[in-house]
């Protein structure tokens, strides 16, 4: 295991492992009752807005720029702890979110299961 | 907003968005706890085979291809459900673990939370 792998694991340095496109993987679960909100990407900048005002941000891939969650809706996330994984290229955020996370107005953007192929409305 | 997108957003045809890279995030969660375990990325071979078998894979991209996860340790992960976001390019696995998801042998791939610039232990 090299060096840097080794520091990456065990160590207490947060070394984030951006990849060739310089993102992370970021995860928000609400951080009352632990269900997973919405999945995005973190690039450098957006983790520092993050860290700097204490609300999520994320690099938005399809506008190629740093997007902050609730920036319209004002259904912003209050990051309450973030946590990094074992070889810290993934983020999880616990937020309390201010409002329904989805776009689509759901609490959560995962409002649906796959059940034989068929996507089901999950029970929220 | 364009057909597919509504079709994505509000159907109940399961119609994944790979990226650029033919890449779906994917979620590991503890279909007991909630509590998000690893996050990973899958292609087609990776869902398709998850699917047949009920038993999470996902794509190495370090490797370059199928993995199967608990494939050398043992410690598979049973998936319970698969829930999709709206966009369809992002899947939650709530799986029941056959043992430490980490290859650490942490319970969690996220076993530490940035604290202050420093990764701290997370009380598991």
């Amino acid at each position: 295991m090299s060096e840097t792998q080794s520091d990456r694991e065990s160590g207490t340095q947060f070394i984030p492992k951006f990849d060739d496109k310089g993102l992370l993987s970021a995860v928000v679960t609400d951080a009352e009752s632990g269900r997973v909100l919405m999945v995005a990407f973190m690039d450098e900048e957006a983790l520092s807005a993050t860290q700097q005002t204490g609300e999520a941000h994320f690099h938005s891939r399809s506008r190629g720029k740093l997007w902050k969650k609730g920036e319209s809706s004002g259904n912003v996330l209050k990051v309450e702890e973030m946590l990094v994984d074992c070889d810290q290229d993934a983020i999880v955020l616990r937020c309390r979110p201010a409002g329904p996370t989805c776009h689509t107005g759901a609490t959560s953007c995962f409002y649906r299961r796959l059940e034989d192929g068929i996507l089901q409305p999950v029970k929220s």
